[in-house]
């Protein structure tokens, strides 16, 4: 079966999907995305994807390409037309095309994609594994609440991890505080069973699997806490995971080569694994 | 005639330009350019530009699309078959198309784009206008040194400049000192006739024209000292003016509303804006 993706109206083969090359995302970076995981035909948690999506293009002041009404009929035929059944789909909206000038008109007619991927099912036996993390100094500009387009510092930081045998870098500011994973949110389990997480701020991107993860931590009466921890601290800690989207609850037994607890994937961890992976199970949202 | 670009090995109509929506340009702006003056059908300080370009390619790890003898023939091509005779070249070179990933393989093909555009040609008389400029924070990623498409703070600050009737906006520090503009250096002349601009270092770009404006008050003989200056220093300067290879030397005669020296272009301002024009009128350098 062809794989389809949407740009600006048309639904094209995803080969020969493109944008013009004075589009603003492709010369600027000016643009915003969001990533929506899909597990059994269900999109998680779409309402809080597009609300963040909707503060982003205000952010930027990017009008929405479509109503959102329309956005939600269009997204739902992308997946229908691709098949997915678990994969996630890709959004990412543009201030549109003009000629080359760092201002821009307020009249541009916003750049629109939306794309399909397919990825096996995560289940217990395939989250439950534990991954090293390697830290990097946050270079990154001082707005990493809009979830632009503007990935580069993340881009080399995560190649950094990868080519360190890791798997995700977590950012270290000049405080020495972790502010979070390259596309993740960072989490730890203090030695006295408390769950930390950074409160939000310029800093960091607010993560929807971090909230959905909150919400269950709550739910299971964990002692939580939302606040700055240091990379010292994480290393000292008992249990430390990273959250976003498409990595869902995933372990982290390593930071920087030096193991965290026991090594292993921590009883607190596991927990929020199986409770997230049962959250997904229940989705049925409207978007 | 039409406009025709360059665009991974084909020449294409200009408004057929297009790239893949999975080209990393697009989605993590992990990619660098550069912009090339033309005047009289000669390119300005072609080599200094190609040089930068390789040094942002060598600090992305990202490899030549083409030797650097064929990419020059590919440049003039450009120019040719739009018979530019005064205006810019403007090129991007982005890691390439791979399925979404922060991570990247070190096998994929960088994407190239080259296209021109047409512009009146400066004189004196164009040139020697006194602009205002605003400040804004510099909020930008601690690798301003690297020429990369992560341009969107630049464009922000940008905007807020355009929309508060001024043409460029000075970024300054959290300890008070200017960087550069948003797509520009920052120059000011003190009250004891030095010329000042920021030393390089990774909060900045070295600029083409900077360093041939440079090169031209040596032989003036001006007072020259490259340090960081402060947003104060410079509301209380003699003259300023910035610098880029599009804005040539730009006479700034307001910052945030405040006059500078008695709120004309200055004499050593207007001095060199006549040896720059004279300068890219002896352009005649092989790239």
């Amino acid at each position: 079966m062809p794989r389809v993706a949407y740009v600006n109206g048309i639904y094209v083969q995803h080969m020969s999907a493109t944008v013009h090359i004075e589009d603003r995302g492709f010369q600027f970076a000016d643009g915003v995305y969001e990533v929506i995981s899909i597990r059994n035909k269900r999109l998680i948690d779409p309402k809080m994807h597009l609300d963040r999506l909707n503060r982003s293009l205000f952010e930027l002041q990017i009008s929405w390409p479509t109503s959102r009404g329309v956005f939600s009929v269009i997204l739902k035929e992308v997946i229908l037309r691709n098949r997915v059944a678990n994969g996630s789909v890709y959004i990412q909206i543009t201030r549109g095309i003009s000629d080359r000038d760092f201002a821009y008109s307020k009249n541009l007619k916003p750049s629109i994609i939306i794309y399909t991927r397919k990825t096996r099912q995560d289940t217990l036996e395939t989250a439950n594994i534990g991954y090293k993390v390697i830290s990097k100094p946050d270079i990154r500009w001082k707005r990493c609440d809009i979830k632009t387009v503007s990935l580069l510092p993340a881009v080399m930081a995560k190649q950094a991890a990868v080519e360190a045998g890791a798997v995700e870098a977590w950012l270290v500011n000049e405080q020495g505080m972790v502010t979070e994973g390259t596309s993740s949110n960072a989490w730890i389990v203090t030695l006295n069973d408390e769950l930390i997480t950074r409160n939000i701020d310029n800093s960091i991107l607010s993560g929807v699997t971090r909230k959905s993860v909150l919400k269950l931590a709550q739910k299971l009466n964990l002692v939580l806490i939302e606040r700055a921890f240091s990379l010292i601290e994480a290393i000292q800690a008992k249990e430390a995971f990273f959250t976003s989207s498409t990595a869902l609850v995933k372990p982290v037994i390593e930071i920087d080569n030096k193991k965290i607890g026991e090594g292993k994937v921590g009883p607190i961890t596991t927990l929020l694994i199986k409770n997230y992976l049962s959250y997904m199970d229940t989705q049925n949202e409207a978007y």
